[in-house]
């Protein structure tokens, strides 16, 4: 059996940013919100998986923004599984306004992990042999290394953040979308007021824990482009590498 | 005219807190959204009183828990003004389980500003107008000034938070959620980890903006029960004062 996942949010005004629009930190909590739905649809969701010992993670995170919906307006987030490899699985979310228009897409690749060892483990079978949706255009899959992860983020800017207790789930892991949170809000506060997030393309390399300091630092690659990195404060190690674009 | 505001909420995944319950700043935001529609339907929105030249602001918010839903219930937030006076509107919210158990209450003091003067005003004539409903059990108003506020919160440790770009909303305020948010957040872990916060009481002394540093900071009473403050970090300025209760 296949599922598509669909699920309509009615924006609520703190899920709008300072210019009324919805804010990348709530569209990202509506997607995982309906990809938690889909995969307990699949019988492959966080408790089936913790029950086996294992979960998930998220590895790489691609998203498009194409028109940004106001307060009060009702998109729908649809979400399914696209690819499932040896190692990966991937999903695509697609984001519609009630005309249809496409708002925004996004593509992500995820791992399962071996919660004893805290390891990477090859797709176990229950998950290995879902059957993803046939009729829809699936994206095409990430890369899974990313031409920016080899540039080193030099900034010596820094903005330091301690990981809070709102930011970790049931499963005591760090939600994904307080990263992408802290990284834009590091950004220069004029590109904050002036500009709107076009592109952002995200790389998960380490968890880090409730309440670790973290890093957040950018470079920037031309006036709306820019490449981001979060580092543990007391290892330097990786966190998140990310690129952004801008309009 | 009068309107009572009944939404409901589904909790999602990422609204429920590290025990899986959901979590205090998710349950006031579904309170402010409410509250929100609610003085629209009195013709009292943000919009109506921006276009006059008034904004509204809290001033205290005293809330109660009495059980705590988790992921996937629907709770049902209930909420209308109960006292217009000169200078103060109250408002009461009552949150309940699909079985009418009353999960939590809450009260609450506003009042309205001049955007010009930057100062509070007498409640405007069309505001002071305005029926509240008459068949409902309004809590007892909030005392203006709770006798924790003439307590100095004396403790040197402290805790450093930045208000970032989501923190504010379209009228350039930060929301008065993430105040309750880093209190929270600032608390000894141990606390947040095996109790439950019972009762906040909140007083809201001056305004900050994107991005001020802000230095939290609590003592205790007893091993249950906290004092709050919140305040600018150039200034030393009183953000908030608060109390809590835990069990």
């Amino acid at each position: 059996m296949s599922f598509i996942q669909t699920d309509t949010y009615a924006l609520r005004g703190y899920e709008c940013d300072a210019n009324g629009l919805l804010s990348i930190p709530a569209l990202m909590n509506f997607m995982q919100e309906s990809a938690n739905r889909n995969v307990i649809d699949y019988g492959i969701g966080i408790n089936d998986l913790a029950q086996r010992g294992y979960g998930w993670m998220l590895m790489r995170f691609g998203l498009r923004m194409h028109q940004y919906p106001h307060y009060g307006q009702h998109i729908r987030v649809i979400t399914y599984p696209t690819f499932v490899e040896k190692y990966f699985i991937h999903r695509d979310f697609r984001v519609l306004a009630d005309d249809d228009t496409l708002l925004a897409d996004a593509r992500s690749t995820w791992l399962v992990f071996s919660t004893e060892k805290r390891s990477m483990v090859p797709m176990p079978d229950f998950i290995r042999t879902l059957t993803p949706p046939a009729d829809v255009d699936s994206l095409p899959k990430l890369t899974l290394k990313p031409d920016f992860q080899a540039i080193p983020v030099v900034s010596t800017e820094t903005q330091s953040v301690t990981v809070g207790w709102f930011d970790i789930d049931q499963n005591q892991h760090v939600n994904n979308v307080s990263y992408v949170q802290w990284l834009l809000e590091a950004m220069p506060k004029e590109m904050l007021q002036t500009s709107e997030l076009a592109e952002l393309d995200v790389i998960f390399r380490n968890e880090s824990h409730w309440p670790d300091q973290l890093l957040i630092r950018a470079d920037a690659d031309d006036a709306l482009t820019f490449r981001h990195r979060i580092e543990q404060a007391e290892t330097s190690k990786d966190v998140i590498l990310a690129r952004s674009r801008w309009r």
